[in-house]
């Protein structure tokens, strides 16, 4: 099973820290800024090649540190079907890099639509990864469209419970018979994760919950014994290792760490950015390693 | 403003009927198929090719009739970045037919990536429509960053808040303090439409209230003085005419009607499918006429 793949290669290398690739052309390191522009012009083609050679760099410098990639779409689709077609390029040199690839794309819609997005990140598509978000608002017939091809093609999902940005509280900490929102919805993820587990209690199904609230972590961690956590907002969002310690169960399994900003966008201290890369993943890890594994 | 324009459109047509272009291939007229397959074989780039030719005989069929589309993301993305290619292609030969567009994406996240979503959807993306949908689930810091946009550009978004599902219950129906959640939100929704009004009292912040609750449509028009309601479930997902009435004020204004599958695969008996899509939107049209303007 995928998830019980991921745990091995984590406990492999020691590492269950996500790199987030969320490229953001001004951030970009000058040299592929300008070589992309020299050869398309200010194009959205400029743009999406720049992110895939960018993309590539990123896998190349975090080979070894990390074995999941999380490529978020939003940066991608805000240049285009040629930005979708860089996010295509990045998932599949990552996938032959040995990489699992997470596609953030935290769709959801009714039935017969997310079928259609089911397909396009976890079925025959271009697009397709190992695992996709999913954002629960429509309820159980949206998820259960991706919940068939998590079965049929051994594939995983992780739906947003707990986000990690500020005003997550406004909708998810709403409180319905003495429960908060994230806590039933939590419940039911764990539900339909139970049906789903591989060799070390984990599921192919997992829920977003963020760095960013500790304590919201410890009371998910605590209901959802199968559920494996993606959890957000460690590094630039301001999650410290101490944050997440309660992401892990006892054994120091069922989270895997995501850092985005704080690696890819990493101080290039005149070694270059791919060696500034290498250096705050190789920092992420061993600052989550004291806690995970 | 943009919502302005949208009524004195409708208006002129009398009509408040959006056409949803929802491609599945297998449904697609045998002709569109098979010139599709023939030039680019069994590709991703023969099914984007079938969707920008269906997609604009639907746009020319209904010219006339309703001056909204709203093409779904979910069935060009299952087919990659080409995929997404089509719909940005039905975008533009939409605006050039002088449509308005709704991309529905039903998008969210946190703030600096909803801000890449909004760019993509109501920037300068090659993807951008008029109006895009969004999700609420991750509060205001998401809905801002296209809030920014709405103003900065005169654009629209539409937010999630009774869908149209069978599950929407949920997560929307359940109860906080004596409100359901869907109420709490709408009146959320509100209050942002409020600061965003036009001449004729509506908004550029609408809400998605779907035709299959025709009570809650009711309670939250009542709660939702200048906030348009964009209506999925019309048609093929049950919705009559008699459950949408509650979706408009005493005028007759403030509600837009979705048929998709009702028109775009409507049964060709004999005089091709274009004039079976025109048939059906002109009945869809008159139906809806006899509640809305």
């Amino acid at each position: 099973m995928l998830i019980d793949k991921v745990i091995e290669k984590c406990r492999e290398l020691d590492s269950c820290l996500i790199v987030g690739i969320d490229p953001v052309f001004e951030k970009l390191p000058e040299d592929v800024r300008s070589a992309a522009l020299k050869k398309y012009g200010e194009t959205e083609t400029a743009f999406a090649s720049a992110f895939v050679s960018f993309g590539q760099s990123v896998i190349d410098a975090v080979e070894g540190i990390s074995c999941i990639v999380k490529p978020q779409l939003a940066y991608f689709e805000a240049f285009g079907a040629a930005g979708v077609g860089a996010y295509a390029e990045i998932v599949r040199y990552a996938k032959l890099k040995g990489f699992f690839v997470i596609a953030d794309a935290k769709r959801g819609d009714i039935g017969s639509t997310s079928a259609a997005y089911a397909r396009a990140f976890l079925g025959d598509s271009s697009l397709s990864a190992d695992f996709v978000t999913v954002n629960p608002y429509l309820g159980s017939d949206c998820i259960n469209e991706f919940l068939k091809l998590v079965d049929e093609r051994d594939k995983g999902i992780f739906i947003l419970v707990k986000t990690s940005n500020q005003s997550s509280s406004e909708l998810q900490d709403l409180e319905v018979g003495g429960k908060k929102i994230y806590e039933i919805l939590g419940v039911r993820v764990n539900e339909a994760a139970r049906a789903r587990t591989g060799k070390y209690g984990y599921s192919q199904v997992g829920a977003v919950v963020g760095a960013t609230y500790p304590g919201e972590l410890a009371t998910l961690r605590s209901k959802m014994e199968c559920t494996p956590f993606l959890v957000p907002g460690y590094g630039a969002q301001g999650g410290t290792a101490a944050d997440i310690a309660a992401a892990f169960d006892a054994q120091g399994l069922g989270a895997y760490i995501n850092s985005s900003r704080g690696i890819i966008y990493a101080k290039d201290e005149g070694a270059g950015y791919a060696d500034a890369m290498r250096r705050a993943a190789i920092k992420a890890r061993d600052d989550i390693r004291t806690i995970g594994r």
